[in-house]
Order: structure tokens, then sequence, then C-alpha cells
């Protein structure tokens, strides 16, 4: 991939001018560049190329070097390990990998760190909360009522999950009134760490209609009596959550509302979870 | 990899009896197999043993299929894929791939979904509020004085993770007092989520030493003069959080503890984070 040049009427020695046939990298706003292979390529021509493009990036004192492949390019997997890359992270339809060319440590950031989860706590005007038993999972066969809870999506608010996972699970609709608490644990997934808010929800229907294979079946069922529950008594994060909704109940506990905000220089609209009382946002 | 065999003094039909090699997989609680590929494999070796593999777990009614690929082991992420493996998540060392195996739309979980980050409202007994001005990322060059803020590491408490970048950052040491507010925002970092969790520290020093090489300067500001900075003045989010900071100087705001708590069936140690005004936990 090296070819001799002139220009103009000098000629030039070979080692100063070299048409060398590189990776396309786009720059990052931390000194790095990030190559999104599109296009498919022999795994031999991409390590060739991946040797050379280091070596310009190194010149170019380049840090940290992103590769995205798509998972149908992964003949390149093996080759850009092969150089030195390691996985950042993954997603059923890609792998990125990274690279760092300094001597130095790397600040490459991490990957997604936490799972994140809702509790619905959904109460009627007879004082009745929404109750499941679960058909898979842990409390599967235990006989425990429990809060529907479900997993928030990449790019869901934390007030739309919980609404979506109590019509998923029961069919009834809600709009959401604040978050009670949270719980943040560890090691839960894979290693990960995992965050469930307690939400609760003002019902908008009252007919339950179970839609969901994940549950065995639903109730309305006297806030009290959730709480009286062995289960609920004998484990003291369920007993904690049990007493934050019965406190909420009897109107004397505050929580978070969702204020609508905008995030600090694109503007993104985001909700600013806070407690309202005293203060004007 | 077949065989034939006689047991006892019954000739048996080769189709009736044979000796497959077959991956070591572990069963999971979903009706699915983990294969921890821990040793090197040829790949065309892998390729015929996944084969006869996924016919067996399809024979046993086997559901999600996983196969974790240490890094070393990279030459097996393609054969996987080629037999309809799909990307799960990926850490540097190792890459999870996924596979299911009946006809219905599979129920995989998501991978981690948010990154988790903290700032840090750290205030003296004079009313003064701790803030930095960072060398790189968005605020550099605007001499805007900010929070300190950082990611909070995998299994790593939201309090313990505030109280470490406060040290890292400025040298002063804290103690957790109390999570003001959080905000969630979407596509922050390749498509992920993320929530900021702002949190109120008490001082427990107060000589600054700037140890950290993403600050460029840190020192001690009014509340009210942090408050005031047009930046801050005309961003929402900036705006609502330096409010909460001043109701919450002036007593007149309640955010959520950390309550020490055990997780439900494990029994793990963790935190739930709630008001305590008006319930007993």
């Amino acid at each position: 991939m090296t070819s001799s040049s002139s220009v103009g009427e000098c000629l030039v020695p070979e080692s100063r001018i070299q048409q060398v046939k590189l990776l396309n990298a786009s720059d990052d706003a931390y000194g790095g560049v990030t190559v999104d292979m599109k296009e498919p390529m022999d795994s031999d021509d991409f390590r060739s190329l991946l040797r050379a493009s280091i070596s310009q990036w190194r010149q170019q004192g380049k840090k940290g070097i992103w590769i995205k492949l798509p998972i149908e390019h992964v003949n390149l997997v093996e080759p850009a390990v092969k150089e030195g890359f390691w996985y950042h992270h993954a997603e059923p339809s890609y792998l990125m990998l990274v690279y760092w060319i300094p001597e130095t440590p790397h600040t490459i950031p991490a990957n997604a760190s936490h799972r994140v989860g809702i509790g619905a706590f959904v109460m009627n005007h007879k004082g009745e909360v929404l109750v499941v038993q679960e058909i898979h999972g842990k409390f599967k066969g235990t006989g425990v009522w429990k809060l529907p809870t479900g997993v928030v999506d990449e790019g869901e608010d934390l007030c739309d999950a919980a609404i979506r996972e109590v019509k998923e699970e029961t069919g009834i609709e809600t709009e959401f009134v604040e978050i009670l608490a949270f719980r943040q644990s560890h090691k839960s997934f894979f290693g990960k760490s995992d965050l469930l808010f307690i939400c609760m929800l003002r019902p908008l229907s009252f007919d339950i209609q179970k839609q969901n294979s994940e549950i065995e079946t639903a109730q309305w069922m006297l806030a009290e009596d959730y709480a009286a529950q062995p289960f609920v008594q004998n484990h003291m994060q369920f007993n904690s959550i049990a007493k934050l909704c019965l406190a909420k109940k009897d109107n004397h506990y505050t929580g978070f509302s969702a204020v609508p905000t905008t995030t600090g220089f694109s503007a993104k609209k985001s909700y600013l979870y806070s407690n309202i009382q005293g203060v004007e946002l």
C-alpha cells in the first residue's frame, strides 16, 4: 500500500510520501476517533488497515480508538482483538471495541452500569392497592401478593414505565403521582447494579383485565392487608416500602414529583424528580 | 461423534444410543442454559459441538441459550453468530451471546440501560458551597462554577460515590446527608439513558486540595453567588437544582435519606432512599 510519487519537478524519496489506505474514522470530543464499520471487509485486509491506521493515529497523538462492528461483520472481531482492542459494550446488533494508544492508564468511560426497574403503588378511593401474583421468578408459588414491577426500557421515562407496566400486567389505566422511594442494590444481574423506583400512581380505571403472560392473577387488596402479609412483614425492604405506602395513604408522606425540565446544553426534555413542597421550580 | 453400543446382552440400534459430545452447560431459573467457555477450543470443533448441543437443548425444551466467551476465546465469536447467536452484552474481559430456541418471541432480558452519576452539594457552616471548574468536557473554558459530579461505579452505593468524587476532585472529606433530587435523561451515552442524583453532603474538612487531573480549580462560593451565575440562571435544570440547594440551605426542603435495608430474598445489604419525616422505617 506504499507508492513512490513525484511532486512537481522534485524527486521525493519514497519514505516521504506515502499513499496509505486507512480506515475511515471520525474524531470525538476527547482526543480519540471512532471507526463505524458499515461495509463488509476481508479479515486480513481489515487487520492490515487497522495496523496502518493505529500507526497514523499514534503519530497524530490520538488517544481512545473506538470500533463499532455491526454483527454482520463478526469476522472482524477477532482481528481487532488480536491488534489489542478489547470489548467496551455490546447491543444485539453490534459490538463496540476500544483501544488506548497512550502509555498512560486509559480514561475510557465505563459501560452502562445499572438496570432500572419500577414498582407501582396504585391505590383506589377505597384504600385498596393493586397487587399481583407472578407466574415466573422468585415469587412463583409463594402466594405473596406484590406490587406490579417491571424493567424501565432504555430511553423510557420512569413515570411512563410505571404506567406502562401497570397497564400491561393488569389492564388498569393510571396517572403518575410521585416517586415514594428508591432502592439501589448490587450484583443483581450479570454483575450490574440495580435501581428500583417505587412509584405512586392514581388509577383512572378499575376493572382488572389480566393481559400479561407473566401474571398469574391480580386484584385490589386493602392496603393494610397487603402490608400485613407475613412475607412483607418478615422482609425488611418490603416492610419499609409497605410502611411508606401506608403513610402515603394517610397523607403524611411526601415523595418526589416529576418536574418537566430541560438538560443543560442540549436542552433535551427530561424530568427532574424532587420534593415540590416549599420550593418553586 | 456417534458410536454404536451394546448394553448388557441386547443389541441396541445405533439410532437409539448416541454418545454425542456436548458443550458443558448449566441450567438457569428460566428454562434456559448457560455455557461458560473457560477453555480454548478450535473454531470448527466448537461449531460442531454447538450444533449438536442446540439440537439436544431443543429436544429438552430449553429456551434461552447463553454463551459467555472470555476475550481470549475470541475465535469462537464468529461460529456462534453463524449458528444464530446474537450479542447480549460485553464487558472488557468477555462477550455474552444469546440464542432463543422456541418459535415464540424471545423474553431475553435487556442489558443494563442506564449510566448513573452524582452531583454533590457540599455546604459549609458559612453558607458556602463547594464548586469546581473542569478541564475537559462541555464546561471547559466557560468559566462556569459547577457542583462536583462523577460517575457511580458498578457495585458502588450512591452515597459512597458522592463522598468519593468530592474527595477525588477537591480533597474535602464529607458525610452523606440526603438525595435532594434526581434527573433522568436519554440518549446521553451510546444511546443509553442517564440518571443524575443530586446529593447533599456535610463537609468534615475545609482546606481544598485539588487532586484530580479533571479539575482546573475548586473553591468555596456563597450559595447565592453560585445560583446567580448567568449560566445557572439560563439553564432550567441547573436553575432548578440551585433553587433546591438554596431551599435546603434555608431549611425548608426535605429530600430522601439513605436508610440501610436488606433486599427481599437474598437479604443483601442495600440502601432504601426515602423521605424519613413522618414515617418510621
